[in-house]
């Protein structure tokens, strides 16, 4: 019995569901999960599909399932229960067989273990989407040598979203780690999208006095334009939502303490690795971090006072910081893709990611269309510069700097928001204020530094050096 | 021949400075250097010093130079050279004889090292001060077992700076690495402290207008107050010091782009694997890698314009935010320590580490003391909630905020002031925005949520759970 196209490890519920969108694309598949009730019971719930699921009840039944050259889809818990299976299968696969490690690694072990020299061939993938899309379409960025792609692309291709335009969002980013790179910089930026929301959402609470639905109803406003997106159509519909318990809006009943898997603080660490800023990002980890310290900030509020006062401000302004903040945090994004593809020479194709991340992923947007046209035009420009983006920012940016200004006036923490603008106010002045950082280190550690007008003499007049 | 109470490898700019302290305190030291040249130069240099410097042209020469169990001090580039260094030791020396990594190691290198099993005894050592510091008496952070801590506390304590009131600024931090980690935080304060003081120099420079030797004499005016310390003292002098070339103030001719040694980018990196909110710190590297990108600055004002424009605000408002942002930042970084004491098991003593670092070190000053005590006072509180400083904190808020909040609508970039307001606003808000993430990543990732009412349904009526 060897009839399955591709094999499947791992049936929880984004294996599951990748199985089942599989099958539903017409390829026979061949699933094995360490668990065999889990493997019977997912069996059982194929329904239609039934007929192209094939379940095994050992890693051997599963292999001996699947028509060589074999490619075998691993979705594990990241980290050492990939090691275990990749281990498993050393002995049971050849050289020509593929495993596509589906999970959610950190792209320095799919690096690690592509350098290892597997008894198999191997690819890295990047898969987002969450549940709903591994079933109906995720957005797949995959790693490895190119024609172990070009083998799996029918596939991925077929069960991958679609853009507007009918391109499939699925595509090799690079070498090795390449797509688990590209995978955890959009985790890095959905949490800064998802924090600069949240931080508009409470101007709106907190200052603007607004109830649930009413935000719900600018939210919805808000999706029709600009920010057509995946998270703002989300947003209008928790905060739409009614408690089943209370009848009260469902955010209104949840505690503001955010959780985390770490792949928002993996991009932080690799950022700074790759000395790229990208502080909308940092700041979307740092205040999950804070909203974790609910004990004292308690404490803080019973000493100080809560800090939002009321603002008089227009949705339309919130709006429009948005954009601009959206913008902002993405071109911090792109450069440091561009700065990890130069250090680990990738050669990313920074367009051909926008358009990945276009359809099926957490962060799909309208907006990814014109970003992936503004990369292709020049993809070495920083996306602030781009004209499209360029003027986008020129009408948006003063309604970015009067929700921030006014908002830290009144107390409100806008730490996203305010980090992008802080970043463009700096990367618009050709005069910064480093100069004085710059003499401080001369004057205590004789670092030297640069003169403006090419003088040769790197030391200043302190007195001090030996 | 074996004089030397204690030995020293590495003559480079901090070692030799290092040398001569400890041989100006009393204490015979044998040194060498890879280099014999170089050692040789130095024992010419060491002038009223030299008889009790001895200087040895090998490895071997230096360890019978010295009285065993021999104390050996390395002061060589951090990384690979610190390695080979104890290789070459391990045949050479005794397993009571000890050897101190006083470079500037990453304390994962010094834990690692530790663990490794060497031949001999092993401390790391943080020294903070530059080269000033090493030669008339730095801060010294030890890490490793107290009992060869105490061997050479006597050499250590004599050579350190001392503060106000006598103490010697050295002593043991805790185990192996923590010497270093200690140091490290040291440094991510210093990049805070610094881009603080540039940020209040370029509101005072762009904003009002002042010349340099203006903005000095505010430094120095603030150097009498709260904000008394070594940086604000360095940047009064450095904004009052005249180019020799041209007659200019020396900021003014300098280039504004800030090098970095990487410690800064450390700490930043051991806060995300902490949890630790640091947005002062992290604000600050990121204000340094941004200053690197001069082209993209200048294309960015040739697109946009310079951002900076005129403010009206006093110097006092100025003050009072520094001294904000300073607890602030001060408070995230004890934070931090207090977080990676309890993740190594460390049980590092706050309070004695504000006692090392009021003097010798780069961020010394007086408010350290009142650090100190608040720490004695209840090590386990944040600092922002001790009275003396929540009473400080009070006062100077609403400058910070009206310095920010004007600054920001003027177009000034203060990413690090304003990361400070950002955290300290969400540390005073028990009812923060974190209630939307969690409803949006339930929403998408089914990854639940707490309630506030502790009603047992950790999910919102999406319709999309399966």
């Amino acid at each position: 019995m060897a009839q399955a196209q591709i094999g499947l490890i791992g049936l929880g519920t984004m294996g599951a569901a990748l199985a089942l969108n599989i099958a539903e694309k017409g390829f026979p598949i061949a699933v094995w999960n360490r668990t065999t009730e889990v493997t019977h019971r997912f069996a059982e719930t194929a329904g239609e599909l039934a007929p192209r699921v094939i379940a095994t009840d050992t890693l051997e039944a599963l292999v001996q399932a699947i028509t060589p050259p074999r490619a075998i889809i691993l979705m594990v818990p990241a980290g050492e229960a990939v090691d275990a299976q990749l281990d498993a299968l050393a002995p049971l696969l050849g050289p020509d067989d593929l495993v596509i490690d589906a999970g959610n690694a950190d792209f320095h072990d799919t690096n690690r273990r592509d350098e290892a020299g597997l008894p198999f061939r191997f690819l890295g993938m990047g898969v987002s989407g969450g549940e709903e899309g591994a079933r109906h379409g995720p957005a797949i960025m995959g790693g490895g040598e190119a024609a172990d792609w070009d083998r799996v692309a029918p596939v991925m291709t077929a069960i991958a979203a679609r853009a507007d335009d009918g391109t499939p969002c699925a595509a090799r980013m690079g070498d090795a780690g390449a797509g688990h790179f590209v995978k955890m910089v959009h985790n890095g930026i959905e949490y800064a999208d998802m924090q600069m929301i949240a931080e508009v959402y409470g101007l709106m609470r907190d200052g603007m006095g607004l109830e649930a639905q009413a935000i719900s109803d600018i939210f919805a406003r808000w999706n029709e334009g600009t920010l057509s997106s995946y998270l703002i159509e989300i947003s209008a519909k928790v905060t739409a939502a009614r408690d089943p318990h209370t009848g009260a809006a469902m955010p209104d009943v949840i505690l503001d303490r955010a959780g985390q898997k770490g792949t928002g603080r993996w991009t932080a660490i690799e950022a700074q690795h790759l000395s790229a800023p990208i502080p909308v990002i940092e700041a979307a980890v740092m205040a999950r971090n804070v909203s974790a310290r609910l004990d004292e900030r308690q404490a803080g509020q019973a000493r100080f006072g809560a800090a939002p006062g009321p603002l008089s401000l227009e949705a339309d302004a919130l709006e429009q910081a948005l954009i601009a903040g959206k913008i902002l945090c993405y071109a911090q994004g792109f450069t440091m893709i561009a700065g990890a593809s130069e250090r680990f020479g990738w050669t990313l194709d920074l367009p051909q990611i926008a358009r990945v991340w276009r359809a099926g992923c957490i962060i799909r947007s309208t907006m990814l269309n014109d970003m992936a046209d503004a990369l292709a035009d020049d993809p070495a420009r920083n996306l602030i510069m781009a004209p499209f983006f360029a003027d986008l920012i020129e009408r948006a940016i003063p309604a970015l700097r009067q929700v921030v200004s006014q908002g830290i006036a009144a107390g409100h923490a806008l730490p996203a928001l305010a980090s992008g603008l802080m970043w463009f106010d700096m990367m618009r002045t050709a005069r910064g204020t480093a100069n004085m950082i710059q003499a401080q280190r001369d004057f205590f550690g004789a670092h030297g530094f640069q003169r403006l007008d090419g003088i040769d003499d790197s030391h200043g007049p302190w007195g001090r050096q030996a």
